[in-house]
């Protein structure tokens, strides 16, 4: 055995483990009775120690140091060396006491924040928070001296392995100068457009989930790696092979479920076309956060909510709940699925002015892991920015900063990939659409084949192959900029609509 | 820390892990798609060889030693010490390298059974299942010695811990005395009878779920700790606090699902019913596979074929599926429920002629075990005994002795404990009957109370406090004998038909 099979052969059996964990989660949001949540909870805690058991062996080390100067291993046994020895650094860099600390403050702030999310009481969550945020800062330190980051920095690269928040700040700090403006433009161009017409339903749940399952397939998803159920909280998880997505219908109104699934079925088609030989490595794991959600938002908002898409799915959306009129009509579909409306609730928001609710919580977790705000300040801290960058005056802490759990549940450092995914996911379409000519023209016909085909060789088939800037640059000629994004908005909002 | 409570913290730790798998093994069953079928395997295998690991930690035995010698220890506390000595002296017994060879000649001997089956091709399969049997027999004798024990008694003990042949020898001989001139009896008094009316379908799968949901609830089955799902072979399966029963709808024909899901509720009964206290100890396990299968045929075959039962049953069938007419009537159902015909296949057998089934693969089992007979002499041997035992003449080995998975997959000395539960629940349910007269009359009313408070308190409860022996003993006065399961057989198939 060569120094690199036994890391890769150790891998594999980490990612056995890993494999089992998403199976049981997935497991735990979809198909638990609630009576076995604390029997449950007791497996994922033993799997966890066993995985970190596994990821800090010390054999590793000497394994990396073996393998790192054998001349043989080709460009991606490379790569996968380099993805081992980050996450070996990442895991190893953590005192076990402060690992335990921070997973019982999170477990104990998520329930606390249930409650003062119902009760608006944001006093409540105050010492709970306080908690999570201080182990964070430990946390980010205690990285960030082995990566040479700043705490922060550290936290992100989590999620967004090479992430810099400076790189962020310029990127952020572009978009806010230019959303509240343009939003204005665009609220004014669609004040004269019609109003939207009803679509009567009710519309069953069963209808709603054949039509998922019908665009699912149209997208390119493979049922035979994979499933579609129903959760509380959308997602797409699962394991290697078996990539699982959920979502929630509403009888009333099955455009969300319906924007939901295709959003989801995004995130699959990247985790089902990861390369398989490198299934089980690091180095054929997603790249990170923003690409993957870019993978979703190329999905659900470039391509499905494009008149090209629309004009292909309203008919079948018409046939799906018997519909008639013209709300069901290419055009009125469109509108729909453009609609833009600032709002307090960041889940709800529309492509427009979300990026807004993303570079608020940015700049506020960036400020409290740094100590230059403190969490007293926060709820402040929050309506005031949801005044200047989408000029709503919140009403209360429910629908200010106690409306999402990743704070509570230790996410800190998450919140800006959903940006970073949406301009990214801009950027890689603009480049497959020019690569591709067929590509727009087969989203009209339901035929997501040259788009899928270009994403399989360009992003997911290139696992953790390359950096983020290096993939996007192989891919797009250029590292992340805000221009096509913006560009891509003027001629939504403005030019088309 | 004491002795005992690293012991009782270890064997936790073991119960997450089994836990996990339990719901990936479900898992499997009823949800995978196919396309990660071996990314599971993958998982699983890993998570075999971690719990092997775990089990045979050299610290239990110190373990063990410093706490057997504890004079503070409660009852519960030594009954479990004496099961995790008889755990881990079982998972020590033997060497990696014939657990390994045994597993793997295991699943190739699974899958070429499938096709061998599907051919009714026994020289197919001889030397796939020659090589399972030799190491069968060479696991056995390994146990066996640490044991004090036959090879075939060794095997035996993984499902039916105390269980001995000779005790079984002398139970099934007097059976297979009595079994073939009372089927003979019986079917004469049943030709007496009317013949079946048909019961016309389609019956729909949602409302077969329903009935059998509603069923579930009036046996006492906990929904907040376990699910009723679907899958190809019907089983109980899960984890502590989440005990999950499936079965398989048939539109033509909803009878035997329906007696299926209340035989599975038999079982999921027994595990939710286990102490609590002990769920994950050694001591709050099952009692062993005979007392299951008791518990399941407690259900199904005294409680739910029982008049009183279909009495209040067969209105709420003829409601679920909008039946009309003399099939749909209490005593149309109960002859139904009762029919006696000798057949080839074993899981389609009745109450009378099941038994015959079992006692011939004990005594192949046992014979091949003990190098008595060959594999090449199985079919004719097989032929034999089913004339000799239920009259028939096998037509072919496909329904004969290839019909099973269970040799391939290497389930030896598992046979007989489905024949030993049924006298089990024979003689389980008389007593109860008689300790609890609300017993029977509660049945009538749907109101299963009174029968499983008395299986709480006596079965279900006990866990594995006590030997199967004593168990039994404790509950209904004496050890097992046929006695009670043929009074029972002869009451309802020749007094009261």
């Amino acid at each position: 055995m060569t120094a690199y099979s036994e890391l890769s052969g150790h891998f594999g059996r980490i990612a056995a483990l890993s494999n089992a964990v998403g199976i049981l989660q997935w497991d735990s949001d979809v198909m638990m009775p609630k009576g076995a949540a604390e029997t449950r909870a007791d497996s994922m805690a033993l799997l966890h120690v066993l995985r970190h058991g596994l990821v800090t062996d010390p054999r590793i080390g000497d394994w990396l140091a073996g393998a790192e100067g054998d001349a043989s291993l080709g460009t991606w046994e490379q790569a996968n060396l380099r993805e081992i020895r980050r996450v070996w650094t990442v895991e190893t860099a953590l005192p076990a006491d402060l690992v335990e600390a921070s997973s019982k403050a999170i477990s104990a702030c998520e329930m606390r924040w249930r409650q003062a999310r119902a009760d608006a009481d944001f006093a409540g969550l105050l010492p709970y928070l306080t908690e999570v945020l201080n182990l964070q800062r430990q946390i980010g330190r205690a990285k960030g001296e082995k990566l040479g980051l700043s705490p922060y920095d550290a936290l992100l690269n989590d999620y967004e392995p090479g992430g810099h928040s400076a790189r962020i700040d310029a990127l952020f700090d572009d978009l806010a100068a230019f959303l509240p403006g343009f939003t204005q433009e665009a609220m004014a161009v669609q004040a004269h457009r019609p109003a939207l017409e009803p679509l009567e339903g009710p519309f069953a749940t069963e209808a709603q989930r054949a039509l998922g399952l019908r665009l699912m397939a149209a997208l390119g998803y493979d049922f035979e790696r994979g499933r579609l159920d129903i959760s509380t909280h959308p997602f797409c998880g699962g394991a290697d092979n078996d990539v699982r997505i959920t979502t929630r219908y509403d009888e009333a109104d099955f455009t969300k479920a319906l924007m939901g699934v295709l959003h989801e079925t995004g995130h699959a088609l990247y985790e089902q076309g990861r390369p398989q030989g490198y299934l089980n490595q690091p180095v054929g794991a997603a790249r990170g956060m923003s690409v993957h959600e870019s993978q979703s938002l190329l999905m659900e908002m470039q391509a499905c909510r494009s008149r090209q898409f629309l004009a292909y799915a309203a008919p079948l959306m018409r046939e799906a709940f018997g519909g008639s009129g013209p709300a069901w009509e290419a055009e009125a579909m469109w509108r729909r699925y453009t609609r833009v409306e600032p709002g307090f609730i960041r889940v709800d928001a529309d492509e427009v002015t979300y990026p807004a609710h993303v570079i608020l919580r940015y700049r506020l977790e960036k400020a409290l892991i740094a100590g230059e705000m403190t969490l007293a300040d926060l709820p402040s801290a929050w309506n005031d920015g949801m005044k200047a960058l989408l000029g709503v005056a919140v009403p209360d802490d429910r629908r200010g900063c106690l409306q999402d759990i990743h704070w509570s549940s230790g996410g800190w450092g998450y919140f800006p990939t959903y940006t970073l995914g949406a301009m990214t996911a801009a950027q890689i379409f603009d480049a497959a659409c020019r690569a591709e000519p067929g590509i727009l023209p087969g989203i009209g016909r339901g035929d997501f084949a040259p788009l899928v085909g270009w994403l399989r060789a360009n992003i997911h088939g290139k696992g953790s192959l390359l950096s983020t800037d290096d993939l996007l640059t192989e891919a797009t000629g250029r590292p992340l900029d805000a221009a096509v994004f913006k560009a891509h908005l003027r001629r939504r909002y403005l030019e088309e609509a």
